[in-house]
Protein backbone atom coordinates (compact mmCIF):
# COMPACT_ATOMS: atom_id res chain seq x y z
CA UNK A 1 0.00 0.00 0.00
CA UNK A 2 1.31 3.44 -0.96
CA UNK A 3 0.69 6.49 1.05
CA UNK A 4 1.00 8.57 -1.10
CA UNK A 5 -1.77 9.97 -3.19
CA UNK A 6 -1.67 12.85 -5.79
CA UNK A 7 -4.16 15.78 -5.09
CA UNK A 8 -5.58 16.79 -7.97
CA UNK A 9 -6.61 20.06 -7.48
CA UNK A 10 -9.93 21.97 -8.25
CA UNK A 11 -9.13 25.61 -8.39
CA UNK A 12 -12.99 26.23 -7.70
CA UNK A 13 -13.09 24.44 -4.29
CA UNK A 14 -9.13 24.20 -3.35
CA UNK A 15 -7.43 27.09 -1.71
CA UNK A 16 -3.29 27.03 -1.96
CA UNK A 17 -0.19 28.81 -0.27
CA UNK A 18 3.08 27.13 -2.02
CA UNK A 19 6.48 29.32 -1.07
CA UNK A 20 9.82 28.33 -0.75
CA UNK A 21 11.28 28.77 2.53
CA UNK A 22 14.96 29.38 4.16
CA UNK A 23 14.51 26.11 6.88
CA UNK A 24 15.24 22.78 6.28
CA UNK A 25 11.58 20.06 6.53
CA UNK A 26 12.52 18.89 9.35
CA UNK A 27 12.12 21.79 11.29
CA UNK A 28 8.61 23.23 9.29
CA UNK A 29 7.91 19.15 10.16
CA UNK A 30 8.69 20.45 14.14
CA UNK A 31 6.49 23.72 14.20
CA UNK A 32 3.54 21.62 12.89
CA UNK A 33 3.26 18.55 15.22
CA UNK A 34 4.66 20.34 18.03
CA UNK A 35 1.72 21.93 20.42
CA UNK A 36 4.45 24.50 22.18
CA UNK A 37 5.73 25.81 18.76
CA UNK A 38 2.00 25.58 17.16
CA UNK A 39 1.12 28.14 19.77
CA UNK A 40 3.86 30.62 18.62
CA UNK A 41 3.12 30.65 15.05
CA UNK A 42 -0.10 29.00 13.77
CA UNK A 43 -2.36 32.09 14.22
CA UNK A 44 -1.12 35.47 12.85
CA UNK A 45 -0.41 38.22 15.52
CA UNK A 46 -2.54 39.96 17.16
CA UNK A 47 -4.59 36.44 17.19
CA UNK A 48 -3.09 34.02 19.25
CA UNK A 49 -3.17 30.38 19.70
CA UNK A 50 -4.05 29.84 23.47
CA UNK A 51 -4.50 26.13 23.18
CA UNK A 52 -3.34 23.23 20.95
CA UNK A 53 -3.15 19.45 21.53
CA UNK A 54 -1.91 16.94 18.83
CA UNK A 55 -2.10 13.21 19.05
CA UNK A 56 0.28 12.57 16.09
CA UNK A 57 -1.93 9.64 14.07
CA UNK A 58 -4.45 9.15 11.52
CA UNK A 59 -7.54 9.56 13.47
CA UNK A 60 -5.85 11.26 16.64
CA UNK A 61 -6.84 15.14 17.81
CA UNK A 62 -5.61 18.21 16.36
CA UNK A 63 -7.09 20.63 18.77
CA UNK A 64 -6.84 24.45 18.98
CA UNK A 65 -8.07 27.55 20.62
CA UNK A 66 -7.55 30.92 19.07
CA UNK A 67 -7.86 33.70 20.71
CA UNK A 68 -9.12 37.15 19.26
CA UNK A 69 -7.52 40.67 20.10
CA UNK A 70 -10.78 41.30 21.98
CA UNK A 71 -10.25 37.92 24.05
CA UNK A 72 -12.71 35.47 21.98
CA UNK A 73 -11.58 32.18 21.90
CA UNK A 74 -12.50 30.01 18.89
CA UNK A 75 -11.78 25.89 19.64
CA UNK A 76 -11.29 23.78 16.37
CA UNK A 77 -11.07 20.55 16.32
CA UNK A 78 -9.61 18.17 13.56
CA UNK A 79 -8.43 15.05 13.09
CA UNK A 80 -5.64 13.99 11.37
CA UNK A 81 -5.20 11.66 8.21
CA UNK A 82 -1.77 11.18 7.39
CA UNK A 83 1.38 11.67 8.98
CA UNK A 84 4.19 11.24 6.99
CA UNK A 85 6.98 12.40 9.14
CA UNK A 86 9.34 15.47 7.67
CA UNK A 87 6.91 15.46 3.93
CA UNK A 88 2.97 15.66 4.31
CA UNK A 89 0.43 16.35 6.63
CA UNK A 90 -3.62 16.04 6.07
CA UNK A 91 -6.23 16.45 9.00
CA UNK A 92 -9.89 17.25 8.48
CA UNK A 93 -12.76 19.75 10.13
CA UNK A 94 -15.09 17.45 8.67
CA UNK A 95 -14.12 14.22 11.20
CA UNK A 96 -13.53 14.73 15.07
CA UNK A 97 -10.83 12.45 16.35
CA UNK A 98 -11.62 8.52 15.61
CA UNK A 99 -12.49 9.58 12.03
CA UNK A 100 -16.12 10.88 13.95
CA UNK A 101 -18.22 12.94 11.46
CA UNK A 102 -18.61 16.51 12.13
CA UNK A 103 -20.90 19.00 10.92
CA UNK A 104 -19.75 22.46 10.25
CA UNK A 105 -20.94 24.80 12.54
CA UNK A 106 -20.97 28.27 10.57
CA UNK A 107 -17.41 28.40 9.52
CA UNK A 108 -16.21 26.02 6.14
CA UNK A 109 -15.14 22.74 6.46
CA UNK A 110 -11.93 22.00 5.00
CA UNK A 111 -9.00 19.44 4.67
CA UNK A 112 -5.64 20.76 5.05
CA UNK A 113 -2.53 19.16 3.16
CA UNK A 114 0.67 20.39 4.11
CA UNK A 115 3.50 19.06 1.66
CA UNK A 116 7.11 19.46 2.39
CA UNK A 117 9.99 18.78 -0.26
CA UNK A 118 13.65 19.58 0.21
CA UNK A 119 14.66 22.85 -1.98
CA UNK A 120 18.28 23.34 -1.22
CA UNK A 121 18.87 24.28 2.12
CA UNK A 122 15.21 25.05 2.97
CA UNK A 123 11.74 23.89 1.78
CA UNK A 124 9.14 23.82 -1.16
CA UNK A 125 5.98 24.04 1.38
CA UNK A 126 2.94 23.37 -0.31
CA UNK A 127 -0.38 24.30 1.75
CA UNK A 128 -3.84 23.25 0.34
CA UNK A 129 -7.00 23.90 1.44
CA UNK A 130 -9.82 21.52 0.29
CA UNK A 131 -13.53 22.23 0.44
CA UNK A 132 -16.60 20.27 -0.18
CA UNK A 133 -18.36 23.46 -2.20
CA UNK A 134 -17.49 27.01 -4.07
CA UNK A 135 -19.54 28.65 -1.50
CA UNK A 136 -17.00 27.29 1.74
CA UNK A 137 -14.41 28.03 -0.28
CA UNK A 138 -15.63 31.51 -1.10
CA UNK A 139 -15.92 32.30 2.65
CA UNK A 140 -12.27 30.92 3.50
CA UNK A 141 -11.36 32.80 0.29
CA UNK A 142 -12.71 35.96 1.82
CA UNK A 143 -12.07 35.57 5.43
CA UNK A 144 -8.05 35.88 4.21
CA UNK A 145 -6.92 32.21 3.61
CA UNK A 146 -3.90 33.64 1.61
CA UNK A 147 -2.48 36.47 3.96
CA UNK A 148 -3.26 34.40 6.82
CA UNK A 149 -1.76 31.08 6.17
CA UNK A 150 1.04 33.66 4.21
CA UNK A 151 1.88 35.17 7.49
CA UNK A 152 1.66 32.40 10.10
CA UNK A 153 3.95 30.86 7.55
CA UNK A 154 6.20 34.07 8.10
CA UNK A 155 6.30 33.06 11.65
CA UNK A 156 6.83 29.78 11.63
CA UNK A 157 9.77 30.28 9.57
CA UNK A 158 11.36 32.61 12.22
CA UNK A 159 10.54 30.29 14.95
CA UNK A 160 12.70 27.42 12.77
CA UNK A 161 15.34 29.86 12.62
CA UNK A 162 15.59 30.25 16.63
CA UNK A 163 15.23 26.31 16.87
CA UNK B 1 3.86 5.69 13.39
CA UNK B 2 1.25 2.76 14.18
CA UNK B 3 -1.59 2.92 12.03
CA UNK B 4 -3.61 0.92 14.62
CA UNK B 5 -5.82 3.14 16.73
CA UNK B 6 -8.29 2.24 19.49
CA UNK B 7 -11.73 2.53 18.55
CA UNK B 8 -14.00 4.10 21.67
CA UNK B 9 -17.30 3.62 21.31
CA UNK B 10 -19.87 5.44 22.36
CA UNK B 11 -23.34 3.66 23.13
CA UNK B 12 -25.19 6.74 22.13
CA UNK B 13 -23.17 7.59 18.64
CA UNK B 14 -22.05 3.85 17.38
CA UNK B 15 -23.36 1.35 16.14
CA UNK B 16 -22.02 -2.54 16.24
CA UNK B 17 -22.33 -5.90 14.61
CA UNK B 18 -19.76 -8.56 15.84
CA UNK B 19 -20.05 -12.03 15.29
CA UNK B 20 -17.81 -15.11 14.38
CA UNK B 21 -18.27 -16.24 10.83
CA UNK B 22 -16.96 -19.34 9.68
CA UNK B 23 -14.60 -18.18 6.66
CA UNK B 24 -10.59 -16.60 7.17
CA UNK B 25 -10.24 -12.96 7.29
CA UNK B 26 -8.43 -13.20 3.66
CA UNK B 27 -11.70 -14.08 2.42
CA UNK B 28 -13.78 -11.53 3.82
CA UNK B 29 -11.20 -8.90 2.49
CA UNK B 30 -11.10 -10.01 -0.44
CA UNK B 31 -15.42 -9.59 -0.32
CA UNK B 32 -14.81 -5.99 1.28
CA UNK B 33 -12.69 -5.27 -1.70
CA UNK B 34 -12.90 -6.67 -4.90
CA UNK B 35 -15.96 -4.72 -6.44
CA UNK B 36 -17.15 -7.80 -8.60
CA UNK B 37 -17.74 -8.94 -4.71
CA UNK B 38 -18.97 -5.94 -3.07
CA UNK B 39 -21.88 -5.70 -5.94
CA UNK B 40 -22.93 -9.76 -4.93
CA UNK B 41 -22.91 -9.57 -0.90
CA UNK B 42 -23.69 -5.60 -0.21
CA UNK B 43 -26.48 -4.90 -0.15
CA UNK B 44 -29.56 -7.27 1.14
CA UNK B 45 -31.96 -9.27 -1.35
CA UNK B 46 -34.30 -8.00 -2.70
CA UNK B 47 -32.14 -4.65 -3.36
CA UNK B 48 -28.81 -5.20 -5.06
CA UNK B 49 -25.37 -3.28 -5.83
CA UNK B 50 -25.63 -2.40 -8.89
CA UNK B 51 -22.25 -0.35 -9.87
CA UNK B 52 -18.95 -0.48 -7.43
CA UNK B 53 -15.72 1.31 -8.10
CA UNK B 54 -12.96 1.13 -5.36
CA UNK B 55 -9.36 2.77 -5.17
CA UNK B 56 -7.80 1.46 -2.39
CA UNK B 57 -5.96 3.36 -0.28
CA UNK B 58 -6.35 6.22 2.34
CA UNK B 59 -7.96 8.88 -0.19
CA UNK B 60 -9.21 6.46 -2.77
CA UNK B 61 -12.87 6.34 -3.65
CA UNK B 62 -15.13 3.69 -2.15
CA UNK B 63 -18.57 3.76 -4.72
CA UNK B 64 -21.77 2.08 -4.70
CA UNK B 65 -24.82 2.49 -6.64
CA UNK B 66 -27.69 0.66 -4.52
CA UNK B 67 -31.18 -0.34 -6.52
CA UNK B 68 -34.27 -0.60 -4.68
CA UNK B 69 -36.69 -3.47 -5.58
CA UNK B 70 -38.82 -0.55 -7.09
CA UNK B 71 -35.59 0.04 -9.72
CA UNK B 72 -34.97 3.33 -7.73
CA UNK B 73 -31.20 4.16 -7.41
CA UNK B 74 -28.94 5.26 -4.85
CA UNK B 75 -25.69 6.18 -4.76
CA UNK B 76 -22.96 6.34 -1.87
CA UNK B 77 -19.44 7.95 -2.19
CA UNK B 78 -17.18 7.86 0.35
CA UNK B 79 -13.75 8.04 1.16
CA UNK B 80 -11.23 5.21 2.73
CA UNK B 81 -9.46 6.39 5.56
CA UNK B 82 -6.97 3.03 6.61
CA UNK B 83 -6.36 -0.23 4.53
CA UNK B 84 -4.73 -2.81 6.49
CA UNK B 85 -5.37 -5.88 4.26
CA UNK B 86 -6.47 -8.83 5.66
CA UNK B 87 -7.40 -6.63 9.37
CA UNK B 88 -8.77 -3.57 8.71
CA UNK B 89 -10.11 -1.41 6.58
CA UNK B 90 -11.91 2.13 7.08
CA UNK B 91 -13.96 4.83 5.07
CA UNK B 92 -15.96 7.36 5.93
CA UNK B 93 -19.04 9.02 3.68
CA UNK B 94 -18.09 12.60 5.55
CA UNK B 95 -15.35 12.73 2.64
CA UNK B 96 -15.15 12.42 -0.92
CA UNK B 97 -12.45 10.77 -2.59
CA UNK B 98 -8.89 13.09 -1.75
CA UNK B 99 -10.51 13.77 1.38
CA UNK B 100 -12.53 16.72 0.37
CA UNK B 101 -15.50 17.36 2.73
CA UNK B 102 -18.77 16.19 1.97
CA UNK B 103 -22.09 17.38 3.52
CA UNK B 104 -25.33 15.50 3.88
CA UNK B 105 -28.23 14.90 1.89
CA UNK B 106 -30.84 13.56 3.41
CA UNK B 107 -28.92 10.42 4.83
CA UNK B 108 -26.88 9.85 8.10
CA UNK B 109 -23.36 10.42 7.52
CA UNK B 110 -21.39 7.54 8.91
CA UNK B 111 -17.49 6.22 9.77
CA UNK B 112 -17.54 2.81 9.02
CA UNK B 113 -15.02 0.70 10.81
CA UNK B 114 -14.70 -3.19 9.79
CA UNK B 115 -12.15 -5.35 12.22
CA UNK B 116 -11.11 -8.81 11.07
CA UNK B 117 -9.03 -11.25 13.65
CA UNK B 118 -8.44 -14.91 12.82
CA UNK B 119 -10.54 -17.03 15.01
CA UNK B 120 -9.97 -20.62 14.60
CA UNK B 121 -10.06 -21.64 10.89
CA UNK B 122 -12.47 -18.27 10.96
CA UNK B 123 -12.91 -14.61 11.44
CA UNK B 124 -13.90 -12.77 14.21
CA UNK B 125 -16.04 -10.14 12.04
CA UNK B 126 -16.67 -6.45 14.18
CA UNK B 127 -18.36 -3.38 12.07
CA UNK B 128 -18.81 -0.41 13.57
CA UNK B 129 -20.67 2.55 12.13
CA UNK B 130 -19.70 5.78 13.44
CA UNK B 131 -22.06 8.97 13.95
CA UNK B 132 -21.30 12.44 14.44
CA UNK B 133 -24.83 12.54 16.88
CA UNK B 134 -27.63 10.89 18.42
CA UNK B 135 -29.76 11.96 15.32
CA UNK B 136 -27.73 10.20 13.02
CA UNK B 137 -26.80 7.38 15.39
CA UNK B 138 -31.03 6.42 15.89
CA UNK B 139 -32.21 7.71 11.88
CA UNK B 140 -29.32 4.53 11.10
CA UNK B 141 -30.86 2.67 13.44
CA UNK B 142 -34.13 2.70 12.35
CA UNK B 143 -33.03 2.44 9.08
CA UNK B 144 -32.15 -1.26 9.74
CA UNK B 145 -28.54 -1.40 10.18
CA UNK B 146 -28.31 -4.44 12.58
CA UNK B 147 -30.97 -6.44 10.57
CA UNK B 148 -29.40 -4.97 7.21
CA UNK B 149 -26.02 -5.37 7.96
CA UNK B 150 -26.53 -9.09 9.53
CA UNK B 151 -28.07 -10.00 6.22
CA UNK B 152 -25.49 -8.56 3.79
CA UNK B 153 -23.26 -10.41 6.03
CA UNK B 154 -24.76 -13.51 5.91
CA UNK B 155 -24.66 -12.56 1.74
CA UNK B 156 -20.77 -12.16 2.44
CA UNK B 157 -20.25 -15.72 4.35
CA UNK B 158 -22.22 -17.37 1.77
CA UNK B 159 -20.27 -16.20 -1.59
CA UNK B 160 -17.04 -16.48 0.09
CA UNK B 161 -17.51 -20.08 0.86
CA UNK B 162 -17.88 -20.14 -2.99
CA UNK B 163 -14.79 -18.69 -3.59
Amino acid sequence: MTRTITHKLDPQLDLVLERVVEVPPNLVWAAWTTPEYVKKWFTPAPWQTVECEIDLRPGGIFRTVMRSPEGLEFPNVGCYLEVIENQKLVWTAALKPGYRPQSAAGVPLFTAVILLEPHGAGTRYTAIAIHGDQEDAKKHADMGFHDGWGKALDQLVALAKKM
